[in-house]
C-alpha cells in the first residue's frame, strides 16, 4: 500500500506557496524548476488541489499558483485526499455471505468486525492527519532548512520572480 | 491508496482457521470454496500468511492449513504486513535537496517534517492494529454470524471434512 507519487510534490508546492509573500502567485514552471520536476505530472497534482478547494490560480502576466486558504486552515489530510482521494483504504466486499453456508443478506445487520476493526486503524491515521496543518509542515520545513538553501532560495525567487514570469 | 484485494481474503481465511477444533488442518481447496474464492489466487495469499510465519500447512492425507500461533498472538497489523507487505506508505524521496537552491546533503541532518509528519499518522495506524489480535476478530466475527449460518457451517464442515479432504 503506497501513496501516489505525486503526493511528495503536492505537499513539498503547497509549502512553498506557504512561504510565498503575500499577493505573490508562484508561476507553475517556476514550481516544477524549484524542485526539478516534470512540469506536465505536477500540473496533474495541482489540478488536484486546485479541485479540492487547497491552491487557486491568478491569471495574467504575473500569474500563476496561490494558496486558496491560510496554512493554519489546510491539514494534511486535506492534502492527502486530495491527491489520493477520499475513499477508504479497506475495502469489505462482503464475502461473509458468499459461499455454501451463506444466508440472506438482511440477516447481516452492520459493517463486519474485520471492516470495523480495519477502519478504526484508519480513523486514527486520518485523526493524526488532520491535526497536522500546513502551517506546521511549513515550520517544521523552517526549522530544519539549511542557511545556506534559505539564502539561495531567497535570490533564486529575486531573479526569477522580478522578471515577470507567466503561467 | 488501497489495500490489495487478496487482504480481506487472507483475514478471513485466519479466522475460520481460528474456528477450527484443534488438529483439524484446512484444505485449501475447502478453504477457497467456502469463501467462493479462486484457489490459485487464495493460495497466494496463503503462501504470504505462510512466509510471515502465521499459517502452516499439515502433509498427508488428512493435509491441510493450521494457524502457526495461538490467535491471541496473531495481530491485525501481522496480518496486514504479511500481505501488503512492511514497508511505509509514504516514501521522502528528499525533493528537498533537488533542484536550483539544494545544497550538500550532509546540511540535511535528519528526515524531513513532512516524512516525519506522514509516518506519525502510519505509527498511529500500526498502533490500532497491532491493538487488535485474531482473536478480537474471531470474537466479532462470531457475535456477528447469524445462527443460521453457524449451523448450515457447521454441517458443511462435517459433512466435508469427514470425507478425508487432501490439500
Ligand atoms: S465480510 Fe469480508 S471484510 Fe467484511
Ligand atoms: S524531502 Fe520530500 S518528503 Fe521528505
Amino acid at each position: 500500500m503506497k501513496h501516489s507519487e505525486g503526493l511528495e510534490w503536492a505537499i513539498h508546492s503547497c509549502a512553498l506557496l506557504a512561504m510565498m509573500p503575500p499577493g505573490t502567485p508562484l508561476p507553475r514552471r517556476l514550481l516544477a524548476e524549484f524542485f526539478e520536476l516534470p512540469e506536465p505530472y505536477l500540473a496533474k497534482q495541482l489540478q488536484k488541489l486546485s479541485q479540492a478547494g487547497i491552491v487557486e490560480t491568478r491569471r495574467g502576466p504575473r500569474g500563476g499558483y496561490v494558496l486558496a486558504r491560510k496554512p493554519e486552515d489546510i491539514t494534511l489530510l486535506q492534502m492527502v485526499e486530495a491527491i489520493d482521494g477520499p475513499d477508504r483504504h479497506f475495502v469489505c466486499t462482503e464475502i461473509r455471505r458468499c459461499g455454501p453456508t451463506g444466508v440472506a443478506g438482511k440477516h447481516y445487520t452492520r459493517p463486519c468486525g474485520i471492516a470495523r476493526s480495519m477502519w478504526k486503524a484508519e480513523a486514527a491515521w486520518r485523526k493524526e492527519l488532520a491535526a497536522t496543518s500546513l502551517a506546521d509542515i511549513q515550520h517544521l520545513g523552517m526549522a530544519e532548512t539549511p542557511p545556506e538553501q534559505t539564502a539561495k532560495a531567497i535570490a533564486w525567487f529575486q531573479a526569477n520572480l522580478l522578471q515577470g514570469e507567466t503561467e
